[in-house]
């Protein structure tokens, strides 16, 4: 399934949280990511996620959708992932 | 239409652009925005954000979807919504 998610973690606990989103999903802006996921990849991503945040002060917002096909995405401005690489 | 909106901006032009996104949809989280726009409201909506952007620096992404009942939302944590008021 086509996934966004957006988190919003204590400065302590982003440098993990970025990496791991980024073994599963692609980073698209700030600390928000997209990608095609399995269930099972979702269970796993969710599953570490946890582990990583402090569930009384961070905040993980997935949107979930059977296909992108639903989606239409528009950027206006920079394209933040071809500086993917400066992060 | 059911929007979600996603901005990475300059620190000099983030509150106007918060301010802007506030009048039109609802805040969840960082700079991650929600709402239910008509055609119109979203051609304002970005008419007013490329005044206020810098397009060779910043960035703002849509996702755009006819109906929120293809989203399925979740959300893990903390939910920033109901702290809107100390922004």
């Amino acid at each position: 399934m086509y996934v966004i998610l957006v988190y919003d973690m204590g400065q302590k606990r982003v440098g993990k949280m970025l990496k791991l989103c980024r073994r599963y999903m692609n980073w698209i802006q700030n600390s928000v990511f997209e990608g095609e996921l399995t269930e099972v990849q979702l269970r796993e991503l969710l599953h570490e996620a946890k582990r990583i945040m402090n569930e009384e002060e961070d905040s993980l917002i997935l949107f979930k959708n059977r296909d992108l096909k639903w989606l239409d995405k528009q950027i206006v401005g920079v394209e933040r992932q071809s500086t993917d690489n400066f992060l």
